[in-house]
């Protein structure tokens, strides 16, 4: 295949056919991750080539399962996202779902939707990104399917597993405190640089890096389990949106305090006072978000110290609230935060 | 869900929202099948509803897993498969593979990708034709997603187990004899005559049905496995196109005999002195291909028998032929069987 891409940078997946491009993409991820087909993955029994793959778990470990899928021009456009990056991003948000559970990520699978004019090149760049995401977290891609599609689509399933107790959304109890790992806002002011196809400084190139290249927090998840977390998970819809989901499923509301929110300091430097609204508002961090007694958070935030990776509280659960919103975001008093204009509606479009 | 779809038919995906959508969705498969979203599923520890679903894996089990996609206008047309059905063979399609593996399907996730006008009424009928599957075969939705899409799309992952050996497609030798379970080519016939538009009689009822629900051989393949086999592979690609990814996979050959494989009477009826043709040629009929020694088929014949299922021995297993095709396909003399115009090409397109 490279050679192929090299000599025919044109080759289509018209001119090799379903059969011809799962060999070749198969060949390359082994030759770059050193994943063989059999055997060589710890647990691995069988992979890629067969009706279905088949693993081995390990003895006494809950098994946990998350599928996302990115549709072209719905969830990535090809003119701001590389192929290497959109590959990275596909397996990361998965990868950050079990991450978000106290899991280990194990095994992936790929489906793609594809054009008969997507070029094997790009698909190489693809794979690229998705090997560098797999090898970083130590996963690897045992199954997949090609089928056409009138636009592209990339639909990633994730297997992890857990000997220990797992992270849930619907474990949070009133008394609670309410935290997230790192900064948030990043990717948000990323996506709009991309979008403004801003000039590059280094605080522009972070941004645009942690929209397109987030980090699942996978040790981090298995050290809130560790330090006795049970409540968590992660931030793909902002802070606000994803509060409110978790505040739904565990039956309580929350108070969040919008000068506790750690607010990325590239984002701060690139947008200024508009910042803290991003931050609070915006989506696709894949920051963890978790909640539960001072004690553990305490302990925590100890294990995430150790791991370079700040928690912050930033409000607490309390009873469910009749009729209001489950969330209420506040200020140091007390008092109704205002979000920025814009700042909410950014991600729904 | 129901009373909103009686009252107001027209309503689309667009009126109710994601959440919306997939919180009618869960609420109708709950109530079809008394699936919860925790504890009544054995093995089921939580299903839809936060970052990834969590399973208990049998003690010592294998775990299994595969992931198939249709898309719309390249694999159905809603204009020829209802919705009901689509959803039916869109999960058969993978415990097909769960079932070639020798394993019994566990838990499904389903990934839908849908237009904004897709209508409430019709994803119900999905999720109907989707749960009879699953109810037949005894398996859980237990995950999934839902993304925008510019048409119709549907991935399917299915995750199955075993405590046994299994059924892989590299582990046919020289010498083995190759079987097929029940009868061939109605899934073919049945595409014919729906885009033929014919008229009714049982026999064409029978093939339109064949090809618009086929039934996996979720036993069958269990059987296989206790009856001593260990090569096999579902027949989903028409038995020359899968006996050759048999045979690549095991490094071997193979002869076939034209009249020894079992056409589906129904096809015979309504096509003729062509229907053999269409038997060993046409895809999708998600019978069973099983390569073995003479005396676990013995075995395997008198297991299957137990089930109603024919398992009928089509040809044998040689050593790789040099420079020769993996496959060929002979009279009872030994001569070239030539295939009837056109039936090879059909699925192809």
């Amino acid at each position: 295949l490279h050679e192929a891409s090299v000599d025919q940078p044109d080759l289509t997946v018209r001119d090799v056919g379903e059969f011809g491009l799962i060999a070749r993409l198969q060949a390359d991820l082994e030759t770059r991750l050193g994943l063989a087909s059999n055997g060589a993955v710890p647990g691995l029994v069988l992979g890629i080539g067969d009706d279905a793959a088949i693993w081995e778990p390990t003895p006494g470990a809950q098994q946990v399962v998350t599928t996302d899928a990115l549709v072209e021009d719905v969830h990535f456009r090809l003119g701001t996202t590389s192929w290497s990056d959109l590959g990275w991003k596909a397996l990361a948000v998965n990868v950050s779902d079990i991450a978000a559970m106290g899991a280990r990520p194990r095994h992936a699978l790929v489906t793609l939707g594809l054009t008969p004019q997507t070029r094997l090149a790009d698909l190489r760049e693809l794979y690229r990104g998705l090997a560098e995401l797999a090898e970083r977290f130590d996963l690897s891609v045992i199954g997949g399917d090609v089928v056409s599609a009138p636009v592209f689509v990339l639909s990633v399933t994730v297997i992890g597993e857990s000997n220990g107790p797992l992270l849930r959304r619907d474990a949070g109890r009133p008394g609670d405190l309410v935290a997230v790992t790192g900064a948030l806002g990043a990717s948000m002011g990323g996506l709009r640089l991309l979008e403004q196809g801003s000039s590059s400084s280094p605080e522009a190139d972070r941004l645009r890096q942690a929209h397109l290249r987030p980090l699942p927090r996978v040790a981090e998840g298995q050290a809130l389990v560790r330090a006795g977390l049970r409540c968590a998970m992660d931030l793909s819809d902002g802070l606000l949106g994803d509060t409110t989901r978790l505040c739904e499923r565990s039956g309580v509301g929350a108070l969040l305090e919008a000068e506790r929110v750690p607010v990325d300091p590239a984002l701060l430097a690139a947008f200024g006072g508009e910042a803290r609204s991003i931050a609070i508002a915006g989506g696709e961090d894949y920051e963890l978000l978790c909640a539960g007694p001072p004690a553990a958070l305490d302990q925590a935030r100890s294990a995430l110290a150790a791991l370079d990776t700040p928690l912050t509280v930033v409000g607490r659960l309390i009873e469910r609230p009749a009729g209001d919103p489950a969330v209420r975001l506040v200020d140091a008093l007390g008092q109704p935060f205002a979000l920025a204009a814009g700042s909410w509606d950014h991600f729904r479009g």
